[in-house]
């Protein structure tokens, strides 16, 4: 059978199951990535399944969301993750070496390999032609331990790529144009390839850019052909050994198709509060700014940074307004600097931050009341900046740039000047620090005080009332579900204490009635469609799971936030009828009668809406292996259970 | 008469009193300095008193503090800043431009002026032959008022310094001897003015790192002369012109003298948790370090950063070190960018900060539990670092980086190579972004929902009893008062939200217990000496205040404290016999009779110990100004009077 280059991963990668769109595959993980605010977590998982060296191919820990360090408690995360990469066989990258995503792409990744990764922008790296995917803390431990990585086979959009960006256009206003055809859903269930000849006039870092928000389409993977600007980026890396030549076979096909022509695509802009609310630029245009913000995993190239120094140089920016510039690692910090960019931006009057994640991820930057934010970040959920009535627009970092020099929402092709062309440097100056592991792994975890173990949790009960306790819109994210932001993330080894900020964006008042129903039996929650999106963060299936949460009905889910809370014993449902969702409120009792042995003989069956006639036909769609899970509690029990 | 420096500025300035020490003058203040932890509460003053305009030559308000923006707050607050800035005819110098001291220094600072700032550190700029003085944000809006500055005439200790440093000494090592040789308290009072052949080998930063650090000696403030040194610094700026020479008279005597013969000084650090516990480098090797931290007004110059990159340059720092360089401004960074010591910095580990005070001011960089940290800011207060029960040491610049390269705590004369001479830059390449006010002053004040209005108070009453809510030890700085730190700061402008901190560290009850009594007339505190030490913040007053403290016994007052309470209020009394200290209970009532017109006529009185026999003499040392501020409830009440 001829292959696009997903199924020559995946086949190339299975364990069990078939590629048959929608089945349960199990696949064999080469590498992980985690990051510090999920990774402790991991970190605990692994201490408790009792592992003593990693399985994997290559595993790295990075250092990047929690770099602010206002008490103790992050610092002794960075010393606990250290000890811990030290112990278990495990890269370990420090604060200021840079995001995750492209630090990994720089170091350890290769063509045709997989990687799993407890952050929902793992599939950037899916740029190098892997099969790069972000899933819960819980299931990158478990792939670190060498269990298969269980998830249903994606369909493949192939997304035919011709001709070349216009000027003033970079990639992206490519990922832009898909999200404004396709809006935060439309990758839901699939890989997402990229082909045809206009992928050539794509850098390897564009192509992160543009794999980097297939996050933001809910997809499961982007994937790109491994050709030979995959090769020029690993001779910059001093890798060139490491690349294989991956490219679909001629022929193969594809489950959907799509189509964009490079030239005819204009700069566009993805207005607040959802990445899929694009416009062009020139819509919104006049809108006076705050802040222009240019940084993070889904801008993070040499040429990013470059292109917004040319355009600023020898100018100075708006007054009033704060030019943000978030070096996304430490080499290309130096390159910048070695090549006379960040004198520029300096200059022009930007504020130089850390690398790291910083503002993306709500570590500051936020900006003020009421005002716009141009960012060149993935994700614009509300409150994501750390203001919670913020008003944040993503965009290029060629409109970011020109609109920090205008204080305006700005079309750079209305700037009076030649478009500036970014000459990639040959090769990279220095390399990325990241710490190898010692071979002897006799090294001890080093606890702080902040770092307490998970709670046990029961099994759900066979028969139960509970009442219904959120009913929530469409498309709530995990941020709202649990913020991230440097005033909760500090608690996500503290499962206790990072409950009282559930769905505080929500409700208020959620953690106090939560608290009131726990010992109760608990309570349900209720959504609309795409329930969960956004952040991979598991703590967004711990932190109700702890105060309670027993069950959640929704339209539908988003993937990964599907898979943490199964992981973490919540039984996840969906509306047979999206109908009743409207017969549903707040306070609603709702009714399960003989749930055990009902999931397993079927996946529909009907709860009843306590003191009517009414009965909800609701569906699940959980494998054998997700009911043995739910039934036990959780997958940290199913594991104890599975050792014993 | 002859005159040293201290008196001839003092001499030109004085508008009222006489140049006897204890007495107090009056003083024209040239220009004043306010940052944005202060400057918020400094420009609703300035707004309530109806000024249109400053009256002063130069004013600059700075933003350095609050630069995280974890949300709106802060970001609103420096639109806030610039929008009064334009509108009262202020220097506005945006974030990332850097820390005030050397800011001010770089831009604005003139010998033979005075300064007069809202920031402890205002006296650094006492390097540049200025009379700069640190004062509560309410006396710097009287300056900005065109009102005089009003401070006991200090006595004047001469230090004269001979010789030159050794190698891998430096200037740093001059003020850590001195806080050796006088500990915190050994300049209250003082203005400490060097002089002497060893002045000239001492460049304008490598004094600013002196003149900061006399605030850690409790002076009133430091001058040097203004000499060649001062117009080569000036030149850099471009600047010469602003150059005056300034030196004592030949044969001008000091109140106090002290020398020191710079070539036998060695590294010296102080452990923790004091600026005054200074013992050699060699005495406390080995110690391991979690962080080494280099920046600050403390160390802001180019040389300390370009030593520290000569000292790492092609080396690794120590594995699991957290190596923070915190450029202290744009200029600076940009020169440093220019001339290869922040790729040097990166190269070998660092993580790069946005310039500012950043970790100084517990604005992140917080070291882990239990750890050791290392740094160069002036101050290693418990808790000032973020992490309640750290262990900061202060050093030079070289000690750190030092000691990033071996991971313990390293006298550098041990590191096997060369003493790096670093060359000064002979002209900065950029100037420092300082936006100057528009002639027009039709400016609306930008208010963000979190500015409000200062709350009202009520005059001290006549015959009052009230209880000792706290009973405190000596050295109780404005830190253990009411801390900074980006948890705190961000509520400046809020004075009911940030009153729920004050005293948390010294006592978590304190807010709950003095709520429970503010309404049935207050508190009162008592204390040790050198209460209210360290750094300026009027809030150490006012929240308290607000939280009912009325009266406030102790052994001795930090000299901007005591303005501070006096400016809000509180009555500020101390023990006639130290002894009686030991008599008073945490609990205790205290009897207070007819003190309206007792404080006029006597400076010493009595109080009574309830419920006992006990009469407690107290003394106050009081002007007739401040008592007149104090019977009408503050400062505020006090300008409103005088304004009918």
């Amino acid at each position: 059978m001829k292959q696009n280059v997903a199924q020559k991963l995946i086949s190339k990668h299975m364990v069990s199951g078939e590629m048959q769109p929608g089945k349960e595959i199990g696949l064999k993980i080469d590498q992980t990535l985690t990051q510090d605010a999920t990774g402790t977590m991991v970190m605990l998982e692994l201490e408790a399944m009792g592992i003593d060296r990693v399985k994997t191919e290559a595993s790295a820990q990075y250092v990047d969301h929690n770099l602010i360090q206002e008490d103790f408690r992050n610092a002794d995360d960075h010393l606990f993750l250290r000890s811990a990469a030290r112990k278990f066989g495990i890269y370990y990258s420090r604060p200021g070496n840079g995001v995750s995503h492209p630090v990994h792409m720089q170091q350890l990744a290769k063509p045709g390999k997989t990687l799993l990764g407890s952050d929902s922008h793992t599939c950037a790296n899916g740029c190098m032609g892997m099969l790069a995917m972000g899933a819960g803390g819980i299931d990158v431990a478990m792939a670190m331990a060498g269990e298969p990585y269980y998830v249903k086979m994606p369909k493949v959009m192939g997304v035919k790529l011709t001709g070349k960006l216009p000027e003033w256009v970079s990639a992206k206003d490519v990922i832009l144009e898909l999200l404004r055809r396709h809006d935060v859903k439309g990758g839901v269930g699939k890989i997402i390839e990229y082909y045809g000849p206009g992928v050539k006039n794509l850098s390897a870092m564009d192509r992160h850019v543009i794999a980097n928000m297939g996050a933001e389409l809910g997809a499961t993977a982007t994937v790109f052909p491994s050709d030979k600007e995959i090769k020029n980026f690993l001779r910059q890396q001093g890798r060139e050994a490491d690349w294989i030549e991956l490219k679909a076979d001629r022929g193969a096909k594809y489950d959907e198709e799509e189509n964009i022509e490079l030239s005819t695509l204009e700069p566009l802009i993805a207005k607040p509060s959802s990445p899929g609310n694009v416009v062009p630029v020139s819509e919104v245009e006049e809108e006076t700014i705050y802040q222009s913000y240019i940084g993070s995993s889904a801008n993070p190239g040499y040429r990013d940074f470059a292109i917004a120094s040319e355009i600023v140089k020898g100018k100075q920016i708006a007054s009033g307004i704060s030019f943000d510039i978030n070096p996304t690692s430490r080499q290309l910090l130096e390159q910048l600097v070695e090549n006379g960019h960040i004198a520029n931006l300096l200059s022009a009057g930007a504020r130089m931050h850390q690398a790291g994640c910083n503002g993306c991820i709500g570590m500051g930057q936020a900006p003020a009341t009421g005002r716009n934010s141009l960012r060149t970040t993935p994700r614009n959920f509300p409150g994501r900046s750390g203001t919670r009535e913020d008003s944040v627009f993503l965009c290029s970092p060629e409109t970011a740039a020109a609109s920090a020099l205008t204080g305006k929402i700005t079309d750079p092709r209305t700037l009076d000047m030649k478009y500036p062309r970014i000459q990639e440097p040959k090769k990279f100056t220095t390399e990325g620090m990241l710490e190898a592991p010692p071979t002897n792994t006799d090294v001890e975890l080093e606890k702080g005080p902040n770092i307490t173990t998970i709670p046990d949790f029961e099994p759900i009960k066979n028969n139960f009332d509970l009442p219904i306790l959120l009913k929530m819109t469409d498309n709530i994210s995990t941020d709202e579900i649990l913020a991230g932001g440097s005033r909760v993330l500090p608690y996500r080894s503290n499962i206790q204490k990072i409950s009282t900020f559930a769905f505080e964006i929500v409700d208020e008042d959620y953690y106090e009635n939560a608290m009131k129903k726990r010992d109760n039996g608990g309570h349900v929650l209720v959504a609309g469609v795409n329930y969960g999106q956004g952040s991979s963060r598991e703590h967004a299936a711990l932190a109700p799971r702890y105060l309670g949460l027993k069950v959640v009905l929704v339209k539908d889910f988003a993937r990964i936030h599907l898979q943490n809370l199964i992981n973490f014993g919540i039984l996840p449902l969906t509306f047979v009828n999206e109908t009743d969702y409207d017969y549903l409120s707040q306070d609603d009792i709702l009714e399960f009668r003989d749930i055990h042995e009902t999931i397993q003989v079927t996946d529909t069956f009907d709860i009843k809406l306590k003191g009517t006639d009414r009965n909800i036909p609701v569906r699940h769609d959980l494998t054998k292996r997700h009911i043995d899970i739910i039934l036990q509690g959780g997958i940290i029990n199913w594991i104890k259970q599975k050792q014993k």
